[in-house]
């Protein structure tokens, strides 16, 4: 049996987030997109404190994301945040953004984060300890 | 021979896109490539406006980004936007950020926009006629 | 007795928000007071929609703001909006940004809208029929 | 003769600045006066890289914004940056946002900053040599 780690919050719509088409701009997507990976590091302790404590930063190299139907100011909006296990150092997590009140798709999205040294910037080719202890603790590998 | 239609923009980095790391934060780039693409449009007369003159909107349906260095504030950055013809009625770019100074490659990503039309936020299944104008008058097609 | 109009909501510090002395850049706390002019205007039906279902647009024509503790990601901060009535046709917030677990007073401020017709942007000098019913039915006016 | 320190620049309208009332978004013309301090001090050399370089963090504690004139998509704006000079151990700047073919007159503001050490965030009550040889060196005081 497969361990999926999954996380859903409603995120709020701003009137300053709208465009002149009375649609959210494309580019705040990685907003609500990010407001879902915290949302998901605050449940499963995977935070970007917690990466800081641990001596990290855990930038995005990587994003891609399909616009499916238009959200306007005054939607209610879910962002469901998935992690993706794999095996090099990285951290994937794709999202689906749907509307809260039909259910209905409406972005897609996935991100890809490494690990760098918090002194120095070095990327780190193998996973650091405390992010396999991590995947170990939630039964993701053995 | 090719047409190539590209422009190159040099983009201030504001102090208020960075984050906590130092670095801009991966989200502005969007605003980054929006701003190439808008000098693209002012060179060769495809701006948000000359759309919606023709009755259109174009909004992204996807986006595809990769970080490769790092950005800091202080840095000068250049946006270089590129046409991509294809046939079918969508307007695809990509777009790589470099170094001003040391010709360093930062970023690359793309974007891809359909048509709608202005009333009624309908996608336009076929190239509108002066969208298929305008890529004749660039020498993209015959 | 006075009737005093108020609203109070948790607002979430994004990482994005913050910049590079990790500290929320300044900016940003307009957007928080939106939040909570949001907030207030769902609670007492006088949001951005309700005005523009009455044929009007109210755009923000002064803002003031005093920061007077820092902000830093991780922080939980409350917004509390309140009415400040007026007899001009005019529509005045004060706003207090308070730490949740504290108490801390943070951020003070105020802004002033006006009404604009939805049709021609025209400045209305008196207040529209529709926002005096509102007071009266708040108890704010006889 | 009195010395008076200002600087002028012009700043581009982004399409992700507009929000749904074709507009721009009050909040980011906190961007705008950030441009034009940040082309001050370029020009005069009090850059927040100076600042930082000499140990100091100097945040923004006042912000005013007088919003006179709507901005739209396609406008082109010219934000006017003034230093007033002061006693205490603050930094003011005075902005003037125009239209760059017009010159009307958009919107008007001001900042006050100050000094925090770098080390440790205090408040520094009294000027930092740098700062009292920086207004010295530009003729502001003798």
């Amino acid at each position: 049996m497969k361990t999926i780690l999954t996380d859903t919050i409603e995120v709020p719509v701003r009137f300053s987030e709208v465009d002149s088409l009375s649609i959210v701009w494309h580019g705040h997507y990685l907003r609500y997109f990010e407001d879902g990976r915290e949302a998901f590091g605050k449940r499963y302790g995977l935070g970007y404190l917690d990466y800081y404590a641990e001596g990290y930063l855990v930038p995005i190299v990587n994003i891609q994301c399909d616009f499916k139907r238009v959200v306007r100011y005054g939607d209610r909006i879910i962002v469901e945040t998935t992690y993706t296990p794999c095996e090099p150092a990285k951290i994937n997590f794709t999202y689906r953004i749907l509307n809260a009140e039909t259910g209905e798709l409406l972005v897609t999205g996935s991100t890809t984060q490494v690990f760098l040294s918090k002194s120095g910037f070095t990327l780190q080719l193998t996973n650091p300890d405390f992010f396999t202890n991590w995947k170990a603790a939630q039964g993701l590998i053995q």
